[in-house]
């Protein structure tokens, strides 16, 4: 497969620099996207001098979660690799999935005395009673010879469940219970597909195990809402497919676990860009390939607030001198999708790119952003899954194909 | 499958304004195109408040017929689903095809004495002529237990045939057997694969019992031309696929059969697009996805009359606003395939296209043509049959991908 068939080694360092949702649209009233708006006078500069252009996380018009927005950017098909969100909070919180788990995410809920959903989300309950139903839910769950339960805290009112078969492998397609609104029940365990009957009905037996005490540990009952139950598979490495030793710097749970799922070293701690910074300079010998994870472009955007996300693009420009003084080889900056303030949520629209590199050849954009990268981008618009491959390719890790 | 996976209904409307043939080339006089030579003050309004690009509609320098086109910018793969002919000629005239059906395009010819080809199309007789053709045939053909024979008049010369199997499924792959010159021989019924014998003997002894009645009917004697051999399938309907109520308001037959065919009601009567707005109103409130097709801009360029197609797009352009104060939600304007008028035929060339909604990019170009989309587009060039997607994401119509 390619590119993983040329991979060459070399001391080259590449650095990932993701603004998350980084991309935006036109606002009506401004007349401006939001890269078009706020002054970046790094990113403007870098541009000059670098490739640009436009990717496409998944196909045109389609909005991808952070998985498969996360594995497209690092060379994975997103498609062909689509994530459970079960799989990705497991990861998130540092669970150590083995092949064929079933993993689940579970939201605590409040019911009434009918069963009848009070509140989705238990008010929010802190994370320590959060564990205090976890412990509750492990004492009451035993599944006898059909699977292992692993049940596990992740934040406030999120948990995370995981089944792992004792005997005979179980397959996943199973709905959600979640019906996304009050004043009903939850849902009935439905496989979608024969297969998936055998973990249904581990899955119902958890559930009578769990109902009774769930039920007295609160006034209002509570009642764990099951999600995205999705079976793990193990992914190829990145120092597989590509042989670099890659290291995460992400300050949310989720990147961090999609980062592990690619067996990237995951650093903890850092909480913002200059811990970041910080974070990066002490793997910078030990590490060639560095992803750096910028979290607020896509929350501002999902807020809906234009200028949030002109801040928080600005604040992002405003940190990358100091990325770029530690000299990496290669450095690419992008989003995993879009998520312009206008839409208020992640979208199908393309993603800008910049690629700069001692080989890269220089686009002379004065701006960076959406339409200059569109209109004036030395890369035109590819498939983000392509990515990668560049990037490789910039650094010189690739053997030439063919004779 | 992509996108269809992701559907989700809402009440927004996405109007399809397609202009047959609208790509055109540089004419080397002139020093333009037939689109850069039009004056386009709607599109050009439009486009700069829109999404601009490029679509291929089955791979660089491949000239689609009208099917593999129309299916391209329905969303459906040209290839995989490559349309015979003879079965959009029996769509065309609104005949009801069953899986299975052996579809074939007939065109009456008449031949001399020694069975030499005179006219291909027998002086392009009337349609009541064809009718009679037609019902001699009928009388003629009996299949025994092998298939069911229909035999319907298209339009003036040209008829369709179609074989209903009785038992056994029946293979195409059967060459045609028009010779595309007069003074020859038809050719003979020849099986292109070992399948589509069972097939070519029904046919041989079809041939046989009306060549003698076919020759009494007329002096010189008629005879029938066999041409696009093609079995049908049944393609999944758009409402299937997208979860769309859609129209077709087309004038002519070949595209009403082709929107038959994706499950698309058809709109009769209309001849002008003053007729199609009146009709496209009329289902304003009943669907939720307007196929407008309009013809002028390919025939003309057919006809290699730079200066007709200019004038074709100009009157397409007039048109477009009365559509526009609709407010449909998502505006997509393009071509099934560049028909240049330097070209005067079908071209392998990309097709422009627009796509306006309310969370689009501004791609802020000041005219709509083949330069101004691949220089200033905000979608690049991309293939055609991704468009489909792409309106779905814009009129807010599809999920997230992936968590």
């Amino acid at each position: 497969m390619l590119p993983d068939e040329l991979i060459q080694g070399n001391d080259s360092r590449i650095l990932f620099y993701i603004l998350d949702g980084l991309g935006g649209t036109t606002d009506p009233e401004r007349k401006t996207t939001e890269l078009q708006a706020a002054r970046t006078p790094v990113l403007d500069s870098l541009a000059a001098r670098s490739e640009t252009g436009l990717v496409v996380p998944v196909l045109p018009g389609i909005a991808p979660g952070s998985g498969p927005g996360h594995f497209a950017l690092f060379g994975y098909d997103p498609v062909e690799n689509n994530i459970g969100r079960g799989v990705l909070e497991a990861a998130g919180i540092g669970f150590e999935l083995t092949e064929g788990d079933i993993a689940i995410r579970v939201n605590f809920a409040t019911v009434d005395d009918d069963g009848r959903i009070l509140d989705r989300r238990a008010g929010r309950i802190p994370t320590s009673e959060c564990e205090r139903l976890c412990s509750i839910m492990r004492e009451a769950i035993w599944l006898g010879g059909g699977a292992e339960v692993f049940v596990e805290p992740v934040k406030e009112h999120r948990a995370a469940i995981v089944l792992r078969p004792s005997g005979a492998a179980l397959a996943d397609g199973i709905g959600d219970t979640d019906p996304q609104e009050t004043g009903v029940p939850p849902l009935p365990i439905s496989p979608q597909r024969p297969e998936a009957e055998p973990a249904a009905e581990l899955l119902r037996t958890l559930l009578e195990q769990v109902t009774g005490p769930l039920a007295e540990a609160g006034n209002p009952s509570y009642y764990p809402l099951l999600r995205g139950i999705a079976r793990y598979r193990r992914y190829p490495r990145m120092h597989e497919r590509f042989g670099l030793s890659a290291v995460a710097v992400a300050t949310y749970p989720m990147y961090k676990g999609i980062s592990r799922l690619l067996g990237m070293q995951v650093h903890e701690g850092a909480s913002d860009l200059a811990g970041q910074l910080a974070a990066v300079e002490g793997y910078w010998s030990s590490h060639d390939f560095f992803f750096v994870h910028y979290k607020a472009t896509d929350a501002r955007g999902e807020d809906g607030d234009f200028d949030a996300k002109v801040a928080a693009i600005e604040e992002a420009d405003a940190a990358l001198p100091g990325f770029l003084d530690l000299g990496p080889e290669v450095v690419v900056v992008t989003g995993d999708h879009s998520t312009p303030a206008l839409v208020g949520a992640h979208s199908g629209h393309s993603v800008p790119v910049l690629l700069h590199s001692a080989v890269a050849r220089w686009s002379g954009v004065e701006t960076f952003d959406e339409i200059t990268c569109a209109r004036q981008g030395t890369l035109g618009t590819f498939p983000m899954m392509q990515l990668m491959g560049l990037a490789l390719g910039h650094a010189d890790r690739l053997q030439k194909f063919g004779a």
